[in-house]
């Protein structure tokens, strides 16, 4: 494709200069010939100058006057790119319409244009909306509500009453609304408290590979519209995530647990349970969180405090040797005997 | 389902006032009209003023006189509410029988009563104990024992020579019996040693959503009877895990650990290979366990210690600005240039 | 088998006494009567004179002139254990051939001698190679290429233009070539960038059960030759791994790190994005990683250090308390008041 019709198809200006054939992505740093590149932040603009990309997509303001290569001009080349990748990338289709020898259970309602594929399995009364897409070894085992243009890719698993709004997507091995960790502790024993609750994930949420999300124990667990999990995060039961979220791999919140809008989780964090976190809060990798947080915090370690003071705190981890020194040398002069102290 | 007939089927006593009619079960503080909550933990009577429930199940002791509630009087409203959950949420059928489009090798044994869903695997020599419920895009590869009354979820995998006893259930995505991680380092690279051991999984056992448990490399991995693994959790080779276990989210052990009975894990705790864990220890989430620790030990941290001494410890460590700054007051007085020792 | 037998399959020299008749492997503290165990380390020497096992493998070096069992003296005891464990315990086969209840797409090209379970799916264009086993639930979306002499064990599921050379074996539940969490923020939300990059596994690699290893954004993730992967481990999108490397389970990548040759990495790891790791490194379990790592170097804590300075600097933090007391000595010399100290 020209860039200059790329450039029609994302709503940007096109400025030249030449007019070359793409095919590709690549990052600035990589690309080659027949690629196109975006730069997204202007702090590497320096990269502009050396890259080999015919085609660049940037900002008005980063737009250099000299420049080897041929310029789209775009508000936001974050957006650019995503509209990009659907144009030059065409989608692989492995399977189109609803395989006969998929199990569709006569009670299910399938929507138009749903594709479902061999060995699938879509249980009693699920309800799944227009355009979706069903991989093979998917299970949807009773009343799941798939709203439109969902797609799950193989060997999804869905536990019943699950409720997914539209264009959801959920990768392979994910595992929704599987049972808690709910046992009463008895004197002979523990014993299984069934989980009957509900999840609901809304519309526009993305489930990483081999994700759990465990069902509510009686209410509900719940995914908030826009939010995004990485690979293999795990969300207890009755947990509340907000809308816009960002939560990194292998992440976990224990149940119950309540977390606000637009939070960025980083891998490995781990939440206990029935804590409160605000909206806009930031947390480091494999922080271990607990206790009520508030708006807007940025939260790091283990245990997490404020960034800034975990931060100040593994600066005076660092220069321990030091003190230890300096406390001895102090204790020289005075003429305290320090393996006296040691002793104590 | 009246409140008076509630009581009778989970053996408690009905006092009134009323006669409720009940629907679902709900946490006392979110209960509203027709729904019956429990108070397990008298801390929380305080709730019993506040609750809309029309009905609580408590102990004799927590009985107030004055109540807007109807009561039912139970000895242990843990196992009451487990009881409870049986009787006013129906257990969702997906299947039933053995479908057609099951793959049952000729060689396997089927118990009475037992459900096998289309695109379930159960291989050569398989004996399938009464009553199991094996779920869609379940594989049972060769020569797997099932006891009575176990449940797979949809997409469980089961290496051959792995043997659970009855009641046990295990939730989608999780994988008995794979191999563990065991390697010969030799000159030109890695060589792999076949696992070629056995998993036993005892009686009540439950594993969650996406566990991995090793087979025994030579020998057999094991965990004990009434053991429940949350999500994620991974169990390497020749691990042996104690009875009445309770393993939080994420939780990983590595080789030839010995967990004793009745341990309570938190989540994303990890234990090194080849450790010996006595019974009654709890261990608090995210800790990293190494070395061998005796019965009742309550440990936290990384590296974990005693949870006391670790709770201490961070607070020293929250404490050390004062303490720098402390020590150099001290300097000052005693005229020692502190720069001076921070450049040594 | 006779051990004088064993020891010729296994390229060893057998030196009796006797020629006992072995059915199995076992650890030389735990063998017995008819078992064959090896002594892969000289430090291990001490259990010779107490393993009950019928015939021991060891070196030259390790020989002793006295001994109950039979001997098989061979250079390289943890290869032998690695050949004799194929030689005394025979390959479950759970299946043959190309199952008629296989889906196997008409564009899909397959091998010789390629085993294909039921409920299998091999999507458009795949690329089979010769002695390939597809154990059931295995989804193979499209354009996978799977070298010679590949495993693939049950639930296995491969996204599109993933690439896996000879003699890779891949656990149940992995996930090969999924999506990396890749998003553009944009004002009104958090959009998609669609990944369409590639997976490139090289031979003689083994994934553990439930890992997921994401395709790359636009260009590739690669695992280098000979690199084993414990359970649960997560790669992130454009990740390149080196050779040789063994990487414990429930250990995560960020997306666009690189890690040397031969790293040894243990258990529940974490490393950030676009770090380069040197070759030779180990990385003591549940560290966190952020920066770059020269080659050779040995790294531990979080945040993680040269193991050297986190192991001295951990002996600092269990010495606080002793600390803390000798500084507040001093200042009761000094006359300084602590609780006033406390109070800036």
């Amino acid at each position: 494709m020209r860039a200059s019709s790329l450039a029609e198809k994302i709503g940007g200006v096109f400025e030249g200069p030449g007019n070359p054939e793409l095919d590709s992505i690549a990052p600035l740093t990589e690309a080659r010939d027949a690629q196109v590149a975006f730069l997204h932040n202007p702090a590497y603009g320096k990269f502009l100058e050396l890259t080999e990309a015919s085609c660049v997509v940037l900002t008005k303001e980063s737009l250099p006057t000299a420049r080897r290569f041929s310029a789209i001009v775009h508000p936001d080349p974050h957006r650019a790119m995503a509209l990009a990748v659907e144009i030059l990338y065409p989608a692989e289709i492995e399977f189109e319409g609803i395989h006969k020898n998929a199990h569709i259970d006569p009670t299910a309602t399938i929507g138009n244009n749903v594709a479902i594929a061999p060995f699938a399995f879509v249980g009693p009364e699920c309800v799944i909306g227009d355009n979706c897409r069903i991989s093979s070894g998917c299970v949807l085992s009773a009343k799941i509500h798939l709203g439109p243009n969902c797609a799950l890719h193989p060997n999804v698993t869905i536990y019943p009453n699950t409720w997914l709004g539209e264009n959801c997507i959920v990768h392979s091995g994910a595992v929704l609304g599987s049972d808690g960790f709910g046992f009463a502790p008895v004197k002979d024993g523990i014993l299984k408290v069934r989980q009957v609750g509900k999840l609901v994930i809304e519309q526009d949420v993305e489930i990483g590979a081999n994700c759990a999300i465990d069902r509510g124990s009686f209410t509900e667990t719940r995914i908030g519209r826009g939010t995004k999990l990485d690979n293999m995060v795990h969300i207890g039961h009755n947990c509340v995530i907000g809308e816009y979220c960002l939560i990194a791999a292998q992440t976990g919140l224990a149940g119950s647990t309540v977390l606000g809008n637009r939070a960025m989780v980083g891998g490995q964090v781990g939440f206990a349970g029935h804590q409160k976190i605000g909206d806009n809060c930031v947390f480091l990798a494999k922080s271990g969180i607990k206790g009520n947080i508030p708006a807007g915090s940025r939260f790091f370690g283990y245990p997490a405090k404020d960034a800034m003071v975990t931060h100040r705190e593994n600066g005076y981890i660092s220069r321990l040797g030091k003190l230890f020194k300096r406390v001895k040398e102090i204790e020289e002069k005075l003429g305290v005997h320090e393996e006296q102290q040691e002793e104590k």
